[in-house]
């Protein structure tokens, strides 16, 4: 595989383990894991947007997008593969430079179009056996970390990244 | 086994790990996981009703219950068996014609009336004895979708109803 | 062993994983398991008085006591034992008739003095190896209903205790 | 390794399992493990002091901080190294003289300046393989108290500390 020039990724899941919060009041939470922040840092390191294309649409995920500073933040898409087109389009590469990793139904025709794929060891077995790699951790628990570095190892790119962020770590860190 | 024509299910236990979460305020949370939504999901696409019939009575699953759209919200209920029996008479069913996931005491009586029980791997040995399939996921872990996911390959119905979603899935989508 | 004369739990590290939940507006949350309800009843079946007693003093426990309809609450305690030996004085029992559950070095005390002590599977070696059983069940994850199925299940009252709840449920459920 | 004059450690990660919790309002959450307040206490027991120096600046830690009464609580660092060192100066020490439990990249440069370096065992493998010991706990589930522990029976101090606490542990209990 080749360094994408686009990474997608779902967001519950994924950077969740799936639980949504409900209280009693009408608001609502989710977790996230500080450990994925060092997948969107290696990201920007290589310079490689990346886009969140997620059914929900919560001020929860826009604060965590916006603390992270992602830079594309899709939220409430019904038509995932339609709104990667469209950005894809608009970068001038095609959707097979892009990668994404999704766990469920709703990410089984992007899967198909991307050029790399990835799911959380936790998604269901019909969906893991159509993405590319199967991520050796759950959702929530650094798989989009993991999804990143993975896609640097094989591309001999992770000693490098370390270098680079140790070299100039202030600039990078959020 | 054949098709149910009516899921009935519990909550906490089934659709939480059984975490009731209490703050200082009065105020209380539960978390649900999004992966069982897919569950909601398939039944709709093969038109069997849904019950939630459970002890607890909270806003929180009321608004869980309105998001995904279930047809029969039950809360508050001591006695679990009779509400179901009830139902069951409306839709001009017999409880034998229903299936049921739950995990606790308050679930044996109900568990030896339906046609098909389920309880998640977690749930007490000898609540597990006495169901029908004891399901390979804790609660709060995808058990309530992993039931109705088991119900659908018994009757040979996995791969029609994905087909389904992937040929009309905007309009399944919640 | 003897069926106890009194119970008596701690809370943080059995009723729960240990977990505290800060938030950035001076609220605070625990997480506790409807599991564990089921052991709050079995003792009213048998009409075993239950006593939490615990060092930390929050409305969230007070709430999750009353709604149990736990016997006795001592709160904000550092002299567990003191408080403990009062409890039996006033019963007209000593403290070799109770049994204690607890998880850590504040509870070392009361275990050497109790008829009978547990811990959950997760306490520190050290404690774990002090306390009469250790209970195959985390903190949090239900391992205070399991130390009492336990002592039902040592004293031949198991079945005795399902079917009493099976004949009078209702008066039973909270 | 000989007992350290000054223990260090990271917050996100070690004292929580990473997780970062969002509600649609714009407050945050953080969950901390009472397991870990063993730890602070044995360090007060032997009269070691403790700092965190963390990345994350929030009225979260702040209050855990206040709670276990931390001697040193720096927020919002992104120099942790440049930190460490200061407070060493002021204190008389080397960096050497310190020990540091941390589990990410931005804990690097300092784990190879302390003389005694440790990580949960759910940190990235990388990280893991460059800090002196691997504790046998994840982040959040007691790796803070942990490391302590580990560094009490490296010295042979674990059985005076756990007496020192049980002959007057009202003194030390918080």
């Amino acid at each position: 595989m080749t360094l994408p020039k686009l990474l997608i990724t779902d967001i519950d899941g994924v950077w969740t383990d799936g639980g949504m919060y409900y209280d009693n009041l009408g608001n609502e939470w989710k977790k996230f894991n500080t450990s994925d922040s060092a997948g969107v840092l290696f990201l920007k390191i290589l310079e490689i947007p990346l886009a969140i294309i997620t059914g929900e649409d919560t001020e929860i995920l826009r604060r965590r997008a916006q603390k992270l500073k992602v830079d594309y933040l899709y939220m409430g898409i019904r038509d995932k593969i339609g709104v990667a087109r469209r950005l894809c389009q608009e970068m001038g590469i095609s959707l097979k430079e892009a990668a994404y990793i999704g766990d469920d139904i709703n990410d089984i025709l992007l899967f198909n179009e991307v050029g790399y794929s990835g799911s959380p060891s936790n998604a269901p077995d019909y969906i893991k056996k159509i993405t590319n790699v199967v991520i050796d951790k759950k959702g929530g628990e650094g798989a989009f970390r993991a999804f990143i570095e993975h896609i640097l190892v094989e591309n001999n790119l992770m000693d490098t990244v370390l270098k680079k962020y140790l070299d100039d770590g202030s600039k990078f860190n959020q």
